[in-house]
């Protein structure tokens, strides 16, 4: 970590040289409107003032019109998930005008083409934006933002299909898939999920779905599957089709990351929940055809200060076990929503207050206790899912990001949840057995150092002994390109290195190494090894046991490949 | 009715004549910043162009910004509540500038002046406002609204005193009051109640307060009163001290109608809520100290449509009898929250679509049923407290407003509650005895015709045999200054009018009679007569049996009266 840490001041220093010194800023003058970014190097000309009719002409830099459409449709994809859509901050600092303004054009470009340790993508420098799309984005941000409008139900029936209605659909399986080993994986840039039957490696069926589909979640009964896309675009999949494929779809709002299913006995299969990032909302659907039954708005008080934020974004969201609930996590105001379903006419939510600002999290081994990252509060919130109440909270270190998280029998300190981190190289394992391990229950029983920031995901599987910890968003090639694993017997050891990039055997592209899943039975963990649109990436799957290349999988039809979600493991909450 | 619809009516037309044809329009022209109503007889003289640098220049006519300054606080205090701070509309019509612009200034001094049969009051012919305030508030109506800030835990805690601490205040009754007779007496202009001995008509205590406190509510016990003004601020009065006065205040928003406290058995005296109109929301305060607790916001969507609502206002809360819960009337999403107070860090609470727009309302005889209008829907809705949900929607003529009701055994139909209304002489009689009147519960059973619209309250008592249905806000002298009187038991023979306000023997100015309220034994009911700010006004008390005058209270700090509450039958809710 502290090799990073050098790292990315060298680049940090260098990038503020080159602003101060450097070609960055080598035209800069002063227009009436604001600041103009003048023409460095390769960069685009200074505006010609003869398209001023086209320009916009707020308080910001100048720029045309179609520059501002193209920097609101930059910030939505790449920017909002961290700093919000009226950029009032979360896992990213805000980006208000009051703050960008005084920055300027040149420090925000550095920023925005080199990142920053703390957790910034280096979007300049890792080629997902081109150097006009980096000055386009320094620009936009000293604009205020265009506040994207209200998404109801006349909205959401509006983008609702049913495909194949329900009495049309088979009465038993049409095909001769395992299909609880099947894979549901992210298609990130193509706007795709591709179904992959893990036994045989061979793509299923590619699938239409919204853009960067951010999870899959199986409903109970693991016969269909919910995913959504960050354009909150939702697609309901029958996997007992002679060939799997989407039979409902709706658009609950403008961009979402989260959809979940009833789980709860007696209510299998029988909502569908998904919550919106824009507007701040949930809705409650009939989980047979994603009808829209019930929206419930967000806005309101920060758990803490009791003051109104025009943005509380739902984040993660999972289904009770104990309660007929969905556990609804909202962002900005910390608080976790126990939002009752069993009556959708009459909605009951009870209301914890957390911590802020909360993101996503999981289970714990015997599913009663819901962990969640606070992030930027730098805590997991313990929810108690049986009496309903905030168990604990856990410090940790900065910006956790567990995904689902991971469990395992610790040897020393029992039954143990890990989440790894945005911001620094820890891997934080909390104690989950107030049982039997009460002294190391809802406390960071250790910390251990993966190869560096930006990870994602970690992962093992209760007949596993290794503990998978991925850096994709490393600025490092050699982290980002590879995966750590721990022994779980010998977590002092350190950590072994698997080069899942160079196995892939790919040709050039930033190969990101993301998101371990393991197959049903717990033997194999897959790789997505996540390269540009343009460029070749693949599927790597290790034998858990010898931690050896067991097979790539390939297809020009595997466009951006990144999260994947096993249905046997995702349906039983397994992690 | 029929003869004041057709004074409406011809009232009305004359006005429109006059827009047309007379000195309203004499002069208007055209200004680049929109349409400058120009000088009619006696109104202000057009606008110097020379005042430029101070001049509103949005889209509407221009304004100076004293002039808007002007139309923002009558605005706040004389339309909003009706017609919203964002304008949307409710009880009153939408006056967003996309409806405002095109009817012109002229338009809209026509309507300002005269009001219309469906509520609107006569602004300016009643002599409220001076034809240079119509003026102003007909150009303010064609600009934006200006947004008020928000109001959160900060804002409420700086305005926050505790005057006399708990432990300062006195363990024992230290006055020789019957503290159940007395009366609190909204004193709406001059920001004041007045605390009277129903025993001995003499004034107690003027105690100072909120703008046009809206209502008073004892606490379980009946020791504290809490009252809420229109500018939100509450303040807490302890009966027990030798003069009783107020103990603690609070600022709870920039506007607010209701306030309320915990009544279920162990919760006596432990929780106040209040409702604000803006910000959207409540806030559950301590109530021995109105320390705010927890608040939350109202936004959110509408209950039939589930599209956004940016201003769902608190209207009427009720303290359930039931559960440990607060009924919370929501106005323009048309849902009845069911505020659990058990564990106020978790709140939980249960939302029941009910009907657009929801206002005032009260208990059945029993306290099982809440009866709540929802205006311009027309409809009462039915909550049952005990089982948690929506027992009834009941169908009613235009604009119930029932205050909190009034309930009697009609000889024919059982237990009925009943609402006069501000758009007609109706007055509604519902069916509330699902047991042993089945037949007729949540039934429209019987409509009288009082004297005409205009009315916002209606009384009886279990021992009177009377039912006061008063008119206070009907255009004709005749009717606003007097109130009918029903007999129970012979309804048919319609009613005698009580010339309440000539019984007062006051000066000149509009003696509007409002709020009947019956003291503690149910022998006498009392009236206001409420007159302009600098006129003379009086409670006037009738004696229930013989309908004769019994006592006219007058006293120059008794300063436009408007509600009374008598603390016994507040306590009890009986009514």
């Amino acid at each position: 970590m502290k090799k990073n840490k050098h790292l990315y001041a060298s680049l940090l220093s260098a990038a503020i040289i080159l602003a101060i010194n450097g070609p960055l800023n080598a035209a800069t003058e002063k227009h009436p409107g604001g600041e103009v970014s003048g023409s460095y190097e390769g960069a685009p000309t200074t505006i010609d003032p003869g398209q001023a009719k086209n320009m916009i002409t707020s308080e910001g830099p100048l720029m045309t019109v179609e520059e501002f459409e193209v920097g609101k449709k930059i910030y939505f994809e790449r920017c909002a998930g961290c700093h919000g859509v009226l950029r009032k901050g979360a896992t990213g600092k805000p980006l208000t005008t009051d703050i960008t303004r005084p920055k300027g054009t040149d420090f925000l470009k550095v920023f925005i083409n080199f990142g920053s340790p703390a957790g910034m993508p280096n979007w300049g420098s890792s080629g997902e934006l081109t150097e006009k799309e980096v000055d386009i984005m320094a620009r936009y941000l000293q604009h205020e933002p265009p506040v994207p409008p209200e998404w109801g139900l006349a909205e959401m029936k509006n983008t609702w299909k049913v495909q194949v209605p329900p009495e049309k659909r088979p009465t038993k399986k049409m095909n001769n898939y395992n299909i609880s080993n099947i894979f549901s994986v992210t298609l990130r840039d193509s706007g795709q999920i591709a179904l992959l039957d893990g036994d045989t490696y061979k793509i299923i069926n590619i699938v239409n779905t919204g853009y960067a589909v951010h999870i899959t979640r199986p409903s109970a009964s693991g016969r269909y599957l919910f995913v959504i896309g960050r354009d909150a675009k939702i697609n309901m999949i029958d996997l007992w089709m002679e060939t799997p494929d989407s039979v409902a779809e709706i658009k609950v709002g403008l961009e979402a990351r989260s959809v979940e299913t009833s789980k709860f006995k007696g209510y299998e299969d029988k909502y569908a929940i998904a919550g919106s990032y824009w507007p701040p909302q949930y809705v409650i659907m009939d989980a047979s055809t994603l009808e829209p039954v019930k929206i419930a708005s967000t806005r309101g008080m920060t758990h803490d200060t009791q003051e109104y934020h025009p943005e509380p974004r739902v984040a993660a969201i999972v289904a009770s076990h104990k309660h007929p609930e969905f556990i609804v996590n909202i962002k900005e105001t910390g608080k976790i929503l126990l939002v009752n379903y069993e009556d959708i006419d009459n909605l009951s939510v009870t209301t914890i207050s957390a911590s802020r600002f909360l993101h996503d999290g999981g289970w714990d081994k015997t599913h009663r206790y819901f962990l969640t990252a606070a992030n930027k509060s730098n805590k997991v919130a313990v929810i108690d899912s049986k009496d309903r109440e905030l168990e604990a909270l856990v410090d940790v270190k900065e910006i956790p990001h567990p995904g689902r998280g991971a469990n395992f029998d610790h040897p020393k300190y029992g039954p143990v949840w890990a989440t790894s981190a945005l911001g620094n190289a820890d891997v934080t394992l909390i104690g989950t057995d107030p049982e039997n391990h009460k002294q190391n229950a809802w406390k960071a029983v250790q910390i251990l150092q993966g190869q560096g920031g930006g990870s994602l995901f970690i992962k093992t599987h209760p007949k596993s002994k290794n503990l998978y910890v991925d850096t994709p968003l490393n600025p490092a090639e050699p982290i980002s390109q590879s995966v750590a694993v721990f022994d779980i017997q010998n977590l002092e050891k350190g950590y072994k290195v698997l080069p899942i990039a160079e196995w892939a055997a790919l040709g050039k592209g930033p190969k990101r190494v993301v998101q371990p899943e393991f197959n049903k039975e717990g033997t194999e963990v897959w790789f997505s090894v996540w390269s540009g649109k343009e460029e070749e990436s693949a599927l790597v799957v290790v034998d858990d046991k010898t931690l050896k290349l067991k097979k790539v999988i390939k297809d020009k039809r595997l466009i951006t490949p990144t999260g994947k979600f096993n249905v046997y493991n995702t349906q039983n909450d397994i992690y």
